[in-house]
């Protein structure tokens, strides 16, 4: 217990959850940390999908950013207006199964719950692929450090909001200075320069052109960046977390949010073309990412360039954290609506949604495993899931203005109407240009998974439908249950299960089976004068002792045999089995003592309606001194 | 339950286990495999020893099979003497228990299983490398050879004796066969050449010698080579196996199979010296096997070189054939004394002792994938506990001999105490020899073992002390117990639950836990009219309600509080905790109704033995529907 409090924290008591409402300044690094970190791989997704045109690609970078940010522009502008039509929080699912049908909402969902698990595993790896830039001796152990990060943001998660939010504050804003600094600072060198600036340190030699542009490369580039638009949305579905005047600080934080961040996607853009940087090939030798080797030409690999190679580091990887914020709160909705286990809605000892965090750590360990770890790979899935759901969302949002009779509302339908066509347009555009890389896959993974959902939500309603009950508890044919007590021996064990029944039952069943390796003797010889002389005393029935051979020496056989006859001749009484068993109270016990176990797990599943399981357990000396209960 | 048949066949009732009483003829392949195939691998190992000799290697291979051949025949008359002595199979656990006292048996039964292991590893190892030497290209894939053929053997074994013994026929003969034609070939041809013959594929080139011989080397190269002599203790381990006249037939099989065990195993070295054959580097390519090299130099790479070779991989791989029938024998004579857990003496539903069978398999699977399925990384630790086991087991014939009063007791004395003194001799020299390469390991892991088997004893022991009781049923205060019932809602599954209580008890206490995501309404509402009052109308005490808050959300631990105080309130009586379970008979059900197998768990483990859990199972429709017990 100890073990599971230093690694998770003390259970907390339910009134202990304070909402930590928070101002924009905490806002930006807990909600936007996405977003921006979104920034730095983003381009660097662009300009790897324009590597085959060597030199080149430097060229075309700034044509894809215009085209990312013309599509960012009217998506601010849309969940500008998302933030105060929900202020209690307008996730795609919510907004899309209110203003579309449940349909469209678990649609929705699919969609991001796919996203949220591509999402923690690029960002671990685009985090480590920082870290083997600066550090290149680490490349080969690309995998098992990603791996180490998964671990560690799914404990802290599953220690609580609150944990993972401190570890956010100081390396989100080290990266926004640092990546601004570089930025103005690369600007500054650029026009001293007189526009041909020499780089500090020099990036890697790019090989020559092996390709020319095509509409098709360009637009796949475009494909590959809109990566970087992804945890946009992240504010308008967490307005209660802001200090009253909610609506007002969640705009300005988003405001503040998409100002840095074009800022941060135009100055990559035309620093990248300044220099002459490119994409260098990932998981070979010699692969450096787009943000070292920019750092490293404005400022030199100074102080400077590992603190902000060490925040790109720290915040790619945490932006992983977005996922795991966002992905069991999509079950736990899924789950209230019966879509998934209730499991799902239950939070754990630290207040969080523990079994929708274990799945995302899951899913997404699982996906590091099959991509070894290289963002680049994993790229190709992402994004569609967000843009699919930003489309529903928009989508909701139009249909929500058009009943609302609110004063400017036709202006917000209009705004929101333009994000659903950007927004589905550039959703096409994705799936056109990485159908054959695996976006494929994304598609075909949602028919499953709304199929699944749907066969959960049935099963939940059938079995519901089925159990329900009102009125009066039926009191009629209250008969005492029939008694069966598998017996070995009259040891000290089978004594208490005989004890047990005797108490509770005056029709009382014993079996011995007799199978050769069990050592045991019949008990017929001596049954009269150990048991039946005994209860006779107390003028009751005596139990009957049946003795079975077990041609098979099996165990099992023989007593479901018995079990089966006798509910065929009681069809109206309930059996109970007492199952005799000795018990230490140790972790090995199921190991050693695995027959009853075996036992009581056949009755449940083959047994049926009539049969109750009854555990009596003896407890061996040293687990019985140890008070019940003690833990 | 058919896949399961059809690999492991039908069940086999107790009594048709018929002895399989067998003659020489089938006693030599079933017995003597293990005895036979190590001629194979005995001088390969010696050789292997000797590889830094380069071409000197085959001048000492003579010498050293001749010190084999001298420790070989006081073996061999000893055994003879222990056939008689012990016709109702003398393994050498029996025969150091019964001469030797308790622990002397300990120690040989945990030399033998570590040999048995290590057998297992071996034998499947050299049959694979046959195979590379035969077929190269396969040489990648030995580590999953040598466990195909390793979960092939488990799944004979486990299908009985029957089938094993059917399989070992024909490759017995053909490699007794095909070997000894071999021998005979080889050495007409080696008179005709006037002793230089010329290979008809010449062997390997061998390096130069980068070492002279030294009397250290050679020692390693005898140590290494003793591997020859395991299995021979086979015979006198079943010959109860045996048609009568038992004994007679057992000593006859044992001196056929020692004659052409000594054969094969001088023929071998004439031949490897005759044509200058020695050892390849094992696990490199360019790896053959010393029998490929001298089948092909003395026959040329024809079809007999091809049957040759497949005799000996099929030998060698179902000479681990012995470790499967060996294994599961010791470890069942341990069960019986309470050394191991009483599942070993527990015959399968194919009367083997599958237990030992399996635990054979995992511990044979690690170590061949600890050393990546090279044999000669295995011989080092080979044949210490065989030949430790050997000489307890002499030891015990001698004093065997020593009480008894038989004419002709002094000079079986004697053989037995010169077999006793020449396999010391032997596992002195083995250890020495062998200590840095790994035997030290065998060594250090028999003490742990023996600690381990007479913890297991004294356990079983103390437990079985504990739980013994003579004398009649107490049946004193037999009060009935008091049920606590823990309901979510009332619903089916509770009602069942609360019929149930109802049945078998007239004092039942009803619990309900809020904890805030289980959506459920308080039950205290509706009590009266629901419960109480139906009850009442029996004249009955009505089952109290009790509704708990749950601060952590956790649903066990105000539970096990409010169970707690029972207790303490009522030492006396038993409480039985009614668990209404819902349950789909599907192998998922676990996956998604845990919660009432968690607790039951809990209530087992921390309970302590006033507490009884009653599982209430509620089969939903279509589980329902089968009839009880309908598989």
């Amino acid at each position: 217990m100890r073990l599971k409090e230093l690694l998770f924290g003390r259970p907390l008591r339910t009134d202990e959850e304070r909402v930590e409402q928070v101002g924009i300044a905490t806002a930006i690094p807990v909600l936007g940390l996405d977003a921006l970190g979104s920034a730095s791989y983003g381009p660097e997704a662009a300009m790897t999908a324009l590597l085959a045109l060597g030199m080149l690609a430097s060229h075309y970078i700034g044509w894809i950013t215009g085209a990312i940010l013309l599509v960012l522009f009217p998506v601010f502008l849309s969940y500008l207006q998302t933030i105060p039509a929900y202020p209690q929080g307008g996730g795609s699912f919510t907004v899309a199964r209110e203003n579309l049908g449940p349909f469209a909402g678990l649609l929705a969902a699919s969609a991001l719950s796919v996203d949220y698990i591509l999402n923690a595993a690029v960002a671990i790896s685009a985090g480590v692929g920082a870290l083997v830039s600066a550090v290149p001796f680490l490349l080969p152990y690309t995998l098992p450090l990603c791996l180490a990060i998964l671990i560690l943001l799914t404990v802290i998660n599953l220690r609580g909001v609150r944990s993972a939010g401190v570890l956010l504050l100081v390396p989100a804003y080290a990266f926004v200075g640092s990546l601004l600094i570089t930025v103005v600072l690369g600007i500054i060198r650029v026009v001293e320069a007189h526009g041909h600036p020499v780089p500090i340190v020099a990036p890697p030699r790019i090989s020559p052109s092996v390709q020319t542009a095509s509409a098709w490369l360009l637009m796949r580039a475009f494909a590959s960046g809109c990566a970087a638009l992804t945890g946009v949305e992240a504010v308008s579905n967490a307005v209660p977390v802001f200090r009253k005047p909610k609506v007002t600080l969640a705009r300005r934080t988003l405001t503040i949010l998409i100002i840095i961040l074009s800022i941060l996607l135009a100055g990559i853009a035309f620093l990248a073309r300044a220099y002459h940087v490119s994409a260098t090939a990932p998981g070979q030798p010699g692969y450096e990412s787009l943000l070292s080797q920019l750092v490293g030409a404005v400022a030199g690999r100074g102080i400077f360039y590992y603190i902000a190679l060490g925040s790109v580091l720290f915040v790619l990887a945490l932006s992983a954290n977005t996922s795991f914020a966002g992905f069991p709160r999509v079950c736990r909705l899924l789950a209230l609506d019966e879509y998934l286990p209730a499991e799902f809605a239950h939070r754990g000892s630290r207040l969080v949604y523990s079994c929708g965090i274990l799945v995302l750590a899951l899913f997404a360990g699982l996906l590091l495993l099959a991509f070894r770890g290289i963002t680049d790979r994993l790229i190709p899935l992402f994004a569609i899931g967000a843009f699919g759901a930003f489309t529903l969302s928009q989508l909701g949002m139009v249909f929500h203005w058009r009943r609302s009779r609110e004063p400017g509302a036709r202006r917000s339908m209009i705004l929101n109407g333009l994000g659903a066509f950007i927004t589905g347009a550039t959703l096409l555009v994705l799936t056109i240009a990485k159908f054959s890389e695996g976006a494929w896959l994304v598609l075909a993974l949602l028919p499953p998974l709304l199929f699944l959902f749907s066969r959960i939500r049935r099963y939940h309603t059938n079995v519901e439908r089925e159990i329900e009950e009102q009125g009066p508890l039926d009191t009629s044919n209250l008969s005492d249950p029939i008694v069966v007590v598998p017996l070995k021996r009259l040891d000290r064990v089978g004594r208490k299960a005989l004890r047990l029944a005797l108490s509770m039952a005056s029709d009382i069943h014993v079996v011995q089976i007799m199978a050769e390796d069990m050592n045991i003797d019949d008990l017929k010889s001596r049954w009269h004068e150990l048991v039946e002389n005994p209860v006779q005393n107390l003028h009751r029935r005596p139990p009957v002792l049946t003795v079975l051979p077990s041609a098979y020496r099996n165990f099992f056989g023989p007593l479901i045999g018995y079990l089966k006859e006798l509910c065929r001749k009681n069809p109206d009484r309930h059996i109970a089995v007492i199952i005799p068993e000795l018990v230490e109270r140790r972790w090995y016990h199921f190991l050693f003592r695995h027959r009853a176990t075996l036992l009581k797990t056949l009755l449940i599943l083959r047994g049926g309606p009539p049969i109750v399981i009854i555990s009596a357990p003896w407890y061996v000396a040293k687990a019985a001194k140890r008070e019940a209960f003690a833990g």
